[in-house]
């Protein structure tokens, strides 16, 4: 990777922070966050305008560009990838070490008295506006608006906002039709007495009207807001895909409706007046639902006394509790990614000991698979094919010039998922295709006992995921391992992989109660840095759990993995597992060869099925 | 219990409330919180307002009196304590339930337009005041300051504030003087660039001078508070407590010391002054250190500038890691707390049967046995004597209209510990003195379970208490059982029996990591409504681990039990334990039997030792 020359590119930005054609007073300094508009977590290429600048195309980093200095905040993970992909021009800010200054403490560090600083109000979200610029403020200097995005003036070769079509969701797919979202939603604003509410989040937008597309690699969304009054919908969308007849229909955009749900459409670059028009027409008492991570223009839009914010949207809450349909489309998708990966791990296993594999041959194949299966759309997430000290980085991605060749002397870490129409799928299996040895088996089995741990969990009804993070660990911790990652994130059906309000993990403490129809991954794993990773991922279904007694009639909840792929047992010390977890184990075993080798078998995949019968033989315990 | 008649007084506030000598203006509603100007837990009787003005004296309730409405609120624990202590001039606040107004709302209902709602600025802690005054001013109403407090103004019998002799520790108890804790705070105020330090909590002014006291009930603190710059030091304290030889050579007030050293003794009632003359002096970028739970009147002392607020200070955090002389005291007291036990519960298996003994008389004779023990001091809090169904009232203490006779047909539940000199315990036992039912014994052996989970969890360095709390519910959980509060709290050295800034807790977020020589109680419970309750209790050493690995260096942490009292082996299905538990009570036993026994002879106690010795006898497990 040679870095990205960035000098002619600094000294434009440098012209229009100065440019009253785009700044009612010059900025002293302009801030390029990562994000998009909707706070997404993957981003569209128009949207990669901290790349564009910097050359860092990691997930996470803020830049920030003064008269004089040029400087990037990013994470751990991305020290040694950011310093490659950036030239002189600028200052790495390690975050998480101690003598890294925060963005405002450096801004008032290197900024001449009264300054000026810039960002584009829709990319920032209010709450970090709101401590940037009451730092900002409190050292004599101002936070300020850049109405026009100052990258987007300089960025001659900038890539269109993606406008792709989009897909109708059937109710064999959602289970409730827009409408019934609408009203139930109408019924949880009447519950706050709100009178609009602001949806931001694309993915919200997707599930609220049973739409997908796909704008954005990965997430199959489209660029949209919505906001839904007591009597209105207003629907902020772009491009001709409101002329698809199925999407007219799916809408009723041609029925007589009711006026509550006759959907307007409206441009998706008109939300900000709209919304400013809504703020401008409230009486005293009304409000307005947004979330707290909303962008500042469009919270700013409401005048402050008529704001209701909320970590977690009402929209964000019942999309992440899944209904009958929505839980068996999952269950479908996760056959068939399972039918997918019998055939991927066959296929290694005879060709590993070759040597002609690598790391991208070995996650071009799985999609190659999974392409195969019903009502494929993409993969929900950049495939981790590890092998070897590869695995041992966490967020590892295999590109040329880190591929590696799988081998029979090397574990291999597969974390990979795809989009279906009926379902999204996450997971990941640690394989060795030689003869592991007995650290490694032992650190395999720790993971898996962890593993077991948090997805045969029975716990009371309301419990957060952050109180089962450490069940995850605790076989690790007794031998003094850990992993520094989290447990387990909520997952999207047919939408984001990554969803809020639930998850589990050490640091989330503002996550939302578990509940009954509830998807969450479990992940927890174990890395040895320069020599192996191990991580063993089902996406597990939060389901009612049978209890001999019922404390206050709380009710009590476990998982049940969706995720039907073999444990490598060949990885398995049998001996350090108790009796309840070798059962565990052969229950899941044979459940996989029941429900995925019915599937083989009808897809007529019979290597593959001989395989998972071979892999699915029950452990024996020595007494 | 009748309640207390409130009419006249609340007559005689309503007319101070609108009287010029007292209030600037008139206030149309007058708050009085439940604690003192330290933010103490227990409190003196002269700090008893809220019980005083309304009849209500459990430990938790906040009184607001208008001008037409008298109304408290408190928690679960109190509704039915709260109903029956008031009289009918007085609106019970059930916290926690849907219906219930908040204060700052219910404030708003009620009160004419731009109200004034007055507090005594040192008894509301600076982030309650910031948070009611916002929820006030935005409804057009100020919450001011009155400087006396209005309840004292009509307290014509108000108890003198206590002024009782101090204690000095020597070297053999705390291990470390005040002067090197004076030097090891100035060095933590350095880091931090501050200049001043406040201590407000009396339990911190204690730790830091190596006094005690007796001001208030169970804890060993005396009203003061101190001031430490760079300097100066400066000790507000009240009396002719200053007079004491001991205590003026203790703290070198007569020697020819470094002005650094040197304490300056000033009266409780000058803080407030000598802090607004800090405060006045400070030029910029100099810093004050307050703990931000300290009282809106002294943290308004410091210009908001000049402020530098923790949740934890330096002092609490210290405070909390026991050297090496403190944890000696702590085994000593805990030692010398068994012995006690031993003497009582062999005692109670004699005379239960007989049908004398009531809750009440088994409390009187465990004080009676402790205060044998050397360097005993008094209890370390109210001892929760509670038999049958009183069990299963968490917060229960036994009072004559609910004292119970022990009988060898209900469990006994004592949760009790005593102020040593050199230590403070709290233990808790549940017995049976008959032979309890197979219902029982599963509830005991889950909660057992609970308790060993925590006791024998290995973490890594750096790992919060709150991480833990689910290991102590997960054998109750799986049953679909649980109990309803948190499962440790930090204990004090010879000081509060609860304090900062650890614990074990699914609702303390804001704890500080465990650290080796950190003190922690390990106490899982089971309560059955009308029935029994069940709870184990250990006070435990935060201790480091040996692990057979050790990830990142990180270096990992256990818990030795420091409470030393067999667990009633009658009440254990041993069938229910895995190996490694048993193992785990068998040691524990072990080590019973062999520290507790060599002091019980030591003292003579045979009887008791024989007690010990049938207590202790090694469990066998049934393969």
């Amino acid at each position: 990777m040679s870095p990205k020359i960035t000098t002619e590119l600094l000294r434009q930005l440098r012209q229009v922070m100065k440019n009253p054609k785009y700044v009612q007073e010059p900025v002293q300094a302009y801030i390029v966050p990562s994000g998009d508009a909707h706070q997404s977590e993957y981003i569209a290429p128009c949207d990669c305008r901290r790349a564009f600048i910097s050359g860092f195309d990691g997930s996470a980093g803020t830049a920030i560009v003064t008269e004089q200095h040029a400087a990037m905040w990013t994470d751990g993970r991305y020290f040694l990838q950011a310093a490659q992909q950036m030239d002189n021009n600028w200052t790495l800010m390690k975050m998480g070490l101690k003598d890294t200054p925060t963005q405002e403490d450096w801004l008032v560090s290197v900024l001449p008295e009264g300054s000026k600083v810039g960002v584009d109000p829709f990319i920032i979200p209010a709450d970090q506006w709101k401590r940037m610029s009451k730092a900002l403020r409190s050292a004599g200097h101002d936070l300020v608006p850049v109405k026009e995005n100052l990258i987007d003036t300089i960025w001659t070769d900038c890539p269109q906002r993606p406008c792709k079509p989009l897909i109708t969701l059937d109710l064999s797919y959602t289970g409730v039709s827009w409408r019934e979202k609408i009203v139930s939603l109408r019924s949880k604003m009447a519950e706050r007495k709100v009178l609009w509410f602001v949806l931001t989040a694309l993915d919200e937008v997707a599930w609220l009207f049973n739409l997908r597309g796909s704008d954005v690699e990965y997430n199959p969304v489209f660029f949209a807001y919505a906001v839904i009054g007591m009597n209105t919908i207003r629907l902020f969308i772009d491009g001709d895909r409101m002329m698809d007849p199925d999407v007219r229909e799916h809408l009723q955009l041609d029925s007589t409706l009711e006026p509550e749900f006759k959907i307007q459409v409206m441009p998706y670059g008109s939300i900000l007046s709209e919304l400013q028009a809504v703020g401008a027409s409230l009486s005293p008492k009304e409000k307005v639902w947004l979330s707290d991570k909303a962008s500042y223009a469009l919270t700013e839009a409401i005048p402050k006394a008529y704001r209701y914010l909320t970590p977690y949207t009402p929209i964000c809450i019942a999309k992440a509790v899944k209904n009958a349909s929505e839980t068996e489309g999952m269950r479908r998708a996760h056959i068939k990614d399972a039918v997918a990966l019998c055939e991927l791990f066959n296929w290694l296993e005879k060709e590993v000991p070759k040597g002609t594999v690598t790391e991208i041959i070995a996650a071009d194949k799985a999609e190659q698979f999974r392409s195969q299966q019903k009502d494929f759309v993409e993969l929900s997430f950049a495939t981790i094919s590890s092998t070897g000290p590869n695995g041992a980085i966490i967020h590892y991605k295999p590109v040329p010039e880190t591929n590696r060749t799988l081998s029979v002397s090397e574990i291999y870490l597969l974390d990979s998922g795809a989009q279906y129409k009926d379902g999204t799928t996450d997971v990941t299996r640690t394989m060795h295709f030689g003869t592991p040895s007995a650290y490694e088996k032992e650190c395999f089995t720790y993971v898996l006992k962890g593993h077991i741990a948090v997805s045969a969990a029975v716990f009371p009804n309301g419990t957060k995921g952050h109180l089962l993070d450490s069940f995850a660990r605790s076989a690790l911790w007794d031998s003094g391992l850990d992993y520094l990652h989290g447990t387990g994130h909520g997952v999207g059906s047919f939408l984001n992989v990554h969803e809020g309000p639930c998850g589990i993990s050490y640091k989330t403490f503002a996550d939302e109660p578990l509940e009954a129809g509830m998807i969450v991954s479990d992940e927890p794993g174990y890395y040895e840095d320069g020599s192996f990773g191990i991580r063993i991922e089902n996406v597990v279904l939060v389901v009612p759990a049978e209890t001999k007694y019922n404390f206050k009639n709380r009710g009590s909840l476990t998982f049940e993995p969706l995720t039907l792929v073999p444990i490598q047992t060949k990885m398995i010390d049998v001996n350090l597992l108790t009796e309840k977890e070798c059962n565990w184990v052969n229950d899941y075993h044979q459940k996989c060869r029941e429900v995925i080798g019915a599937e083989l078998e009808r897809q007529g995949r019979h290597e593959a099925l001989q395989w998972l019968i071979r892999e699915t033989e029950p452990l024996t315990r020595v007494q």
